[in-house]
């Protein structure tokens, strides 16, 4: 005992405690002392190097603003540097004061003041309304994600690459592993980073944590976060021939800590426990029950938590899971099919894998364009989301080559521009083409369908008589947007419908992917005055 | 103490015990001290009728037969008689003692023997290779089920065409209610039998029941027994207006335990906690969970439990759920929407409810002959059962008007003929058009599509290069079956697929609901002489 607190006593000179404020643009760094709301104030100690630092030392802190307290996780991060992030969520002052099972990181405390959030900085994205996200400042986030599982195995200028299509993109999310794939995806290079200490293919020290890695996902989570998207993070996988998938259950449980502990601070981390859940044959559903409940419990800041499934789904019921994050090809096909999940989860469902656009020669690598689109639309009728993958660009990022994209932006921009509160559908059992806000606000989506007109009816839920509305004819693969140049006044039909008083109906192209959007013109929120009416057709 | 077992004693003299066996043809009576398997085994005791002995009296007994023991709770049946119904499920001898916390019931004991079950005596329906049911026997169950809510509020002469309209029908499973919808939908007259001592409305002691009204519903179940046909008994229903879904949690136990010790020894009876739950407004998801667990735990032989949803379905990954019982109209437009909750739940599916056929001013209730017919061949393609409604019928039976049955018939002659085992989606993501069982049985359902021409083209599981399979064309509407003149012999063709080597493929008419059953020929259980190779269109 004494030995240890001597060694202890002996390192105490060479503590060095300093705080700093990491901004989401490097070049606004505050000042020591304060943070960003939803930034992160780092503190970082100097401590034992001895003995396995990962397993043996325990180490956190309470962060305190006289209303709160938040107890927050640290991580030896190599070298004899111990870090602890925390990502403040209100303002003014906050206290904090460590703890650790060694003499050299505990009761260290200070004060600092969390500032006003930055530019385009909106907190972590959290579910809102039940079935959509929105950013912690209420910002409507509506998650249009792309797919680029090892993007950091690939080279620098590869990755680099990545971070330029990205931006240039419109996608707000990406799917990302955490633990490599297998080589077979890429056979020029190994990955130059792993997470455990350690030589491939198998020699590892599963008890040891590289800090190298996981500084290179932190510095890519950070850019990925300063260009808006959010870094949906997958823990385990199926596709490494590493062991990664074979560890303790103490190993998984120190894995997910660290990760926890590591990124939770980035705001713009979500947690995916797995990619195809039930190809990982090492896990049972308990496991990933326990890995669920585990990430909610030691995550200060509750960010997304879900799971992805294999041939098997996870039950998406289970508490921990925020929302459902599902791989279907067909359930993507029609709206209504898409909108079953929403309902039997009753939660936020995204439809993260609906397969790829490219020519692969696996098939579900070897989707059109049009298909893609196509499932983007009847996902968001449903009052779901999709995540895009282009075969060209999921293993290690790079460059897309699908035409996919620019009609998925398209589809955005028509969804920024609709009501803040999202899409639900509007009468899902009957007529599934429907989404909207009841009474201001409907996308009507005919998919594979080719009809030449549309008689003007909708459901009664927010419709009296009298009601006036304003109607564009949308083709969503030539990314085509006409106003119909007549307005549509409601009249009630039956005991379910209003259609026009005038009987009125929209002409359409006889084409397939063909949209129709109805605003109401006669209220504050919809008021348009260059709408005039005209003779409907 | 010492009054109450004098007022015991008194009752001595009055005992009467015998055992009847009940079989499902009431002419072929089995003699005292035996009872075939499955059958009904009863004993009757008189005791106390002083107090309130629904409540106050607790009775039942073990039945064991040297292997097995098995708790039965009995009931009182109202004038003095209390009554235990068993339902062996093993041949042989059998010894029973009766237990009671009032002298008369208690401490009688006796022997019986086990016969073999008679004729079309399978058991009790179960669950069957995860996602199909089976007789106890073995003997597979094809789940085609009708509605008819209220039947049992009726005229007996309307109840009494109900029985012949359903022995006339391909109907195997009724959905009705045990307690009685709102009068709307019979303006003629109140129903004459309530399930609880009192008067309508809602003069009612929902302390005592009324055994009347169950020993109606007793001889129903057994005519329905004897003609084959399920109960598919739905205890809570939100159609009432009675007052019988305000009782105390208290009551509601004592009314699914009283239901249970009645009716589970009926091997024909299924438990349906409810119909819409969700439109239960005075039930929660925690009182279906204490119900649900309630059957599981009091139903000593564990017949088939679901609930019936509303808008915001139950979990039906909960233990205590069989099957899935789904009320939706647009899950079972195509086979692939229709197969998701099979995917998510891994159990049985059957839709329980679609919409009806007929031309109500509702829109549940106006769909056409076609568009049920679709529904049932959706869902079975999905590997899932459908339940037919007919308007004139769903609410107080009687004879149906619809177009549909003969249709529905035409399908279960096929599932008859098809595999014991069921039919298993066989690529449901990428083709759900496809059921049957790999290499050896597919049906391919081309619903609303009107193709010309198929090309034998099959997913690769089962099969192998040269093994030969006939086909046939089925209208599923016009309810014709006509064989393709010629064989097919697979070879493959790509790392998913099997085609003909000779590059067959087959005609089709051009209209909609056409099917094609495709079934091998060259192995033993499927040898057909009568079909010989000819040329290929």
């Amino acid at each position: 005992m004494k030995t240890q607190l001597n060694t202890a006593s002996r390192i105490i000179p060479a503590i060095c405690l300093f705080a700093i404020a990491l901004n989401p643009i490097p070049s606004a760094l505050a000042a020591p002392g304060t943070v960003e709301q939803w930034g992160i104030y780092e503190i970082d100690l100097n401590g034992p190097t001895n003995g396995n630092p990962f397993i043996d030392v325990q180490f956190s802190a309470t962060f305190d603003n006289g209303f709160k307290r938040v107890n927050v996780p640290g991580f030896y991060d190599g070298n004899g540097i111990y870090r602890i992030r925390f990502m403040p969520d209100t303002q003014g002052q906050w206290h904090y004061k460590t703890h650790a099972n060694v003499w050299p990181l505990t009761k260290k405390s200070g004060e600092f003041t969390v500032t006003p959030p930055g530019k385009g900085n909106h907190g972590p994205v959290r579910v809102h309304d039940t079935y959509h996200f929105a950013y912690a400042d209420g910002t409507p986030f509506i998650p249009i994600g792309t797919t680029a599982y090892s993007w950091l195995d690939a080279p620098k200028s590869v990755q680099e690459e990545t971070l330029k299509t990205l931006a240039n993109s419109p996608f707000n999310k990406v799917r990302m592993l955490v633990t490599e794939q297998s080589g077979r995806y890429h056979k020029t290079f190994m990955p130059p980073l792993w997470p455990f200490a350690g030589t491939p293919p198998h020699n590892w020290n599963l008890d040891r944590f590289n800090p190298k890695f996981f500084q290179l996902y932190e510095k890519r989570i950070g850019q990925l976060r300063d260009l808006g998207i959010q870094a949906d993070l997958i823990l385990f996988n199926p596709y490494g021939r590493w062991g990664f998938n074979s560890m303790t259950p103490a190993q998984d449980d120190r894995y997910v800590r660290y990760l926890v502990a590591r990124f939770s601070a980035y705001r713009n981390v979500w947690w995916s426990l797995a990619n195809e859940s039930s190809f990982i044959r090492t896990k049972t559903v308990a496991d990933w029950d326990r890995l669920g409940a585990l990430v909610q419990h030691c995550d200060p800041y509750h960010h997304l938590r879900s799971i992805h499934n294999g041939p098997i789904p996870y039950d998406y019921n289970k508490p921990w899971v925020t929302h459902v994050s599902f791989q279907s090809r067909v359930a993507v096909k029609s709206p209504g099919s898409a909108g079953i999940l929403r309902n039997i989860f009753q939660k936020h469902v995204v439809y993260d894998e609906v397969g790829y656009e490219g020519n692969g020669p696996a098939r579900w690598a070897d989707f059109s364009a049009q298909q893609i689109v196509h499932k983007f639309w009847c996902g968001i009728i449903a009052g779901c989301y999709v995540t895009h993958g282009d075969v060209s660009f999921v293993s290690f990022g790079g460059t897309m080559s699908g035409h996919s994209v620019p009609r998925i932006a398209f589809l955005k921009k028509i969804l920024e521009d609709g009501p803040e509160e999202g899409l639900n559908p509007i009468d899902s059992d009957f007529e599934p083409r429907v989404a909207g806000q009841p009474g201001e606000y409907y996308l009507i989506y005919f998919g594979t369908e080719t009809p030449t007109n549309w008689t003007f009816k909708l459901y009664k839920h927010g419709l009296t008589d009298g009601m006036k509305f304003k109607a564009d004819v949308i083709d969503t693969w030539n990314m085509t947007t006409i106003p119909v140049p007549s307005e549509f006044v409601t009249k009630k039909k039956d005991r379910y419908y209003f259609v026009d008083a005038n009987g009125g109906s929209i002409s359409l192209p006889g084409r397939p992917y063909m949209a129709l959007r109805i605003q109401r013109v006669d209220n504050e929120s919809n008021q348009d005055q260059s709408v005039k009416p005209m003779e409907k057709n």
